[in-house]
């Protein structure tokens, strides 16, 4: 009882009127604003049937739909079974990983629709913004962002601080999108640059910010427990199996979507491998640790996001997902510890891992494959497709398209960083309900949980 | 032992017999009716080759399937493991919820392909059914009916009791479905009249009529552990995120599904807030519970089920979904007590919460919606095609539908009372196998239940 | 620690340069493997955009993507997650379960993707393999091979035996299909033959090679915990839900696909009738059994993976469902006690009453029904379509190609028993690391667990 006075005068955890406060007037302002903006675009309007006859478009199938909607589907999973319980390891923390992973992505989402919608899907003739499955996708994609961040700070922070870090994050997100797909004009299907690297970066800063120099006191609670470590694989295998269609989903139709998908099925595949080499290598016994299966497995799938649509190759795929794998695990053995003794970075997951370094891999090898493209492996049309090398782009070539990829990858590690620590400074404001260092990782804090352990309670009919 | 004696003279639970005597007798049944009766239908048939060629369709792409199958295979995972594992909370009848909701579904889908198939894919010319893709996912949505139902009765019935009310459930729901979409001609593309406000009503009718006066004697097992909760949110998300698949599964090709999908995404990312929000304002720490967030979270798709393929408009969509997940929340809360101590009804799930009263929101919204529709909005050819105003019904008008609609949703209600209170009383003959009062919520009735709790068992191999 | 030591001498399970050594040396093979064979085919190549053109492809959806991406997600996720889940019912093992089946399946996709390849889509103008999306599902039911294996010995072998089974079993797979699809040209959609009945025997001869007489000495641990159970039920229902995507996933494009998940939708229902009412007769007191519910369910869906395609009618599928339900469950309750006490065949997961029988009668019911073949019930280019009556094929009549059907059974089987025993042979070798009798169905010997219950720890906030 000491112990909890104690605790409040600090770290007041008592979300009763902050968090139905934020959710109630966010949402309000959601749906005002989608009075005000957003509507059908032609291809989900009762209109299509008028639009298909102006256009000439001859079969009901050829609806964006039917192009993306099993994608999208499986995206959706991602967002919210992957991530949600990738990050369910934790022996008392499940509630919030799967919980609040489930509030931001629902609150995300529909800031997502607006902030991208008012960049890349306003109708100028009349203002507003028009969607459909593809902006389904992107928001979902723009989501991700934010949930990688979360990973960062996974059983540290409050709710609230959550929804704040989501608004943030989804706005910063739209903004360097737009710089980097639109301005720069670069490539970026699965998102290596524009969703991994931003969203990690902007995680680790805002945990530097946050740093907890006492953290050790929830130490007994900052691991797994098996079962825990059992349902984070369903995490783990719902993002590995479904990445393809994370990498393809908003790919070219055709050949653009198929490529992408097969590039990163090898990518996944490959990974495995040297994650379990390397996992095993360095216990003293040969052991596997779940930490490594349960991340590093899915390193060549961030890594293969930006290169996925183009002419990778099979093997190119196979490569960069071996080097992912050993160097996402070694950073769970080696460089976790590092960043949080010397640079003071908590990374509860390991985001570091999974999505900073992959990302930053992944935006490499885009500026690379980009820089290496030519007419002979892509054919002439093939080329211009890819690399979309039309309209004020049309005299890009290759080589000058490698250098804006790089400086697409610079964009997301300023935005990141910079936005980062801005929104950490603001979390870092005493009014957010966070918890005391010794209440981290523990779901009683923000949810009622009514007993922990399955006990036999005898019934009286055992034969 | 003594216990077990004075149990067995009002309560026999050894199925023995009559579990294998329903399922063999219901399956070899169905075998000789779909003998007589069930053949592939065009799509399906190794004749397609000649009907494309008779229908001058271009390419195999265009057979329903195409158009379906992802969609089914949503619906198909939200029967099986939606339902199935959202009703594991239970701390101790996971084997129950999830083995029985299995059981139902698999005996449903069969009944449901003969119920559904004599009603709407009869073929007149030689008197069969014709099935393909469509019939597997009304099937689906038939069962869904019935294991709504299940919500309430959980951990109180027999499996034999469970298949009759499945066999009673799917053939009401056949009817009143025949009747809401063919004779009243309403639509109800997500069901939320003939699937919900049907299934939930029929399920709290039958508990109704088996009121348990003393069921307190096995509250100790009416609740959840930790992990059984964790369990319970694999099957909240995978209906949340497929929900827009179910919305739009049996929607109009081309903008009818796409836009079935965008609002019903809509919708659920609007009630996540409000259930989140109405969950922390009233406990008094402002902690969440995973009771609201496991099931309130899904208000939203219900009551948008019925104009999910309408003009509803993006913000449509989410003021549905603000309201469900208020009214939702505010249900368990207040609600559930209620309807337990004044009318007796014994709701385990809260099914009252997450699909009756979100279930007649959802006919009164596609009532209004449809009400309001006008040409200006729709295109001419966008009203006729959105309402079938063909045919017979060429002539109707958007006024006369809303009030076609509402008649819809009275009989719902209807079908799901009356039939429910005749089921209950079926059920209540003392020959089905339920458990007694003090055996309620208990795996060990049913299912052979090898060891509780994983304890650990010393190897010798520690280091 | 004297028990360590003993075990030491034969049994060292310090796999550390081992595993290591084999997934860093097949993994650079596979690299370099594919980048001599490897490239996308027409359909996943950027010259995609000239090959349309040049064949008159008006849409982008008829790309070969689009008609089959939804299956192979849906196999993939019953590779990973079915396959991996299906097996964690062990209380202690399911990290090697989902863990392991995630490492040989990761290995698998690749090897597959060569030997398939090899024989199937080499194109010899440039001696390269092109693949596409259907090289994905072909990789993936032949790695379900291998898995279907790995359920007999689930618990007792080293991952690194478990990568030189697979490394064969894939080999051999590879051959055994092309003498069955090709050379004798016999028909197996859904792979009853040539996946599951190769699989199961290939398993079971390994490990009746492999026999423990002392493997009582890890009873204790040979069975499962209440959430264990629910977990593996994750597994059941992924791949009895997805299973009419398996059997159809590779079927001719339209009616082919169709057909074939409507055949297999409802031999599966029909299946968990039969189970559970068998389940139910012989247990004293009628209580059900999970490992029949998570097991024997499933049966119908192998059976009718041959005949997937055939016009089997919706009636003959649930009569091959009904009957299956009942042999595996029997099998489960008498054949399994027979065959390791009798017939020295330890099999963890019951595979031969899953995989194995259920395959053979899937094999004959694929020759009678395409014996039974007729062009009135087919449709004269309806039978050439589904049996592929073209080019050298062009004069085989429906009862030669039931004998050629037959053929291809025993070829599954002879190459499964003579590989297996094989294979047996060379992982008896004492240098893979496997367990001690005494360390079977223990994580704890090939991974590092940190804690295996959950312990209520005190935080000193409770209210």
């Amino acid at each position: 009882m000491s112990n909890q006075f104690s605790t409040d005068v600090q770290h007041n955890t008592n979300v009763r009127w902050r968090l139905p406060a934020v959710c109630f007037v966010w949402q309000l302002s959601m749906i005002i604003l989608f009075g005000v903006f957003v509507r059908y675009n032609e291809e989900s309007d009762t209109h299509w049937v008028d639009y298909r006859k102006g256009n000439n478009i001859t079969s009901d199938i050829e609806n964006d739909f039917y192009f993306r909607y099993p994608s999208f589907q499986d995206v959706h999973v991602m967002i919210f079974v992957g991530f949600g319980f990738l990050m369910t390891f934790l022996k008392r923390y499940s509630f919030g990983a799967v919980g609040f992973n489930f509030l931001i992505a629902a609150f995300g989402i529909q800031w997502a629709l607006l902030m991208q919608g008012w960049f890349h899907s306003l109708d100028y003739t009349d203002g507003k913004i028009k969607i459909g499955v593809e902006n389904l996708i992107n928001a979902d994609f723009c989501v991700a962002g934010c949930l990688i961040a979360y990973g960062a700070v996974l059983g540290k922070v409050s709710p609230v601080q959550l929804l704040v870090m989501t608004l943030f994050g989804i706005t910063l997100f739209a903004v360097e999108e737009y710089i980097i797909l639109n301005v720069l004009h670069a490539k970026d299907a699965g998102g290596s640059m524009v969703i991994h690297t931003f969203g990690a970066y902007y995680g680790l800063s805002i945990s530097w910010v946050l740093y907890r120099p006492n953290l050790d006191k929830s130490k007994h609670l900052n691991g797994s427990v098996y079962h825990s470590d059992v349902f984070a694989m369903i995490g783990t295998l719902f993002l590995w199996m479904f990445w393809p269609s994370f990498n393809s989903a908003i790919a070219d139709h055709g050949d653009g979507q198929h490529r992408a998908a097969i590039n990163t099925y090898l990518a996944l595949a490959s990974t495995v491998l040297t994650t379990v080499a390397i996992s095993s290598l360095f216990e003293k016994t040969g052991k596997l640790d779940m930490v490594h299966i349960q991340n590093s497995t899915l390193a060549g799938g961030v890594a293969v996001g930006t290169a996925a649509e183009f002419m990778l190759s099979p093997y190119g795929s196979l490569i960069v997902g071996f080097f992912c794998g050993i160097i996402s695990t070694m950073g769970y053995i080696h460089f976790s510890p590092f960043l949080e003794e010397k640079l003071k970075i908590q990374d509860t997951c390991g985001i570091h891992n999974l999505h900073a370094m992959p990302g930053v891999i992944g935006g490499i090898v885009g500026a690379i494959a980009a820089t290496a493209a030519t007419n002979t492996v892509y054919g002439d049309l093939g080329l211009e497709n890819t690399f979309d090398f039309t309209g004020p782009f049309a005299k890009r070539v290759p080589t000058i398209q490698g250098g804006y990829q790089a400086a697409g990858l610079c964009v997301a590690l300023c935005f990141a960083i910079g936005g980062g620590i801005f929104v950490g400074l603001v979390l870092k404001l005493p009014i957010w309900g966070d918890p005391a260092d010794e209440n981290c990782f523990d779901d009683e804090i923000y949810w009622e949980v009514r007993q922990f352990l399955l006990t036999h309670v005898s019934t009286g009919i055992k034969h």
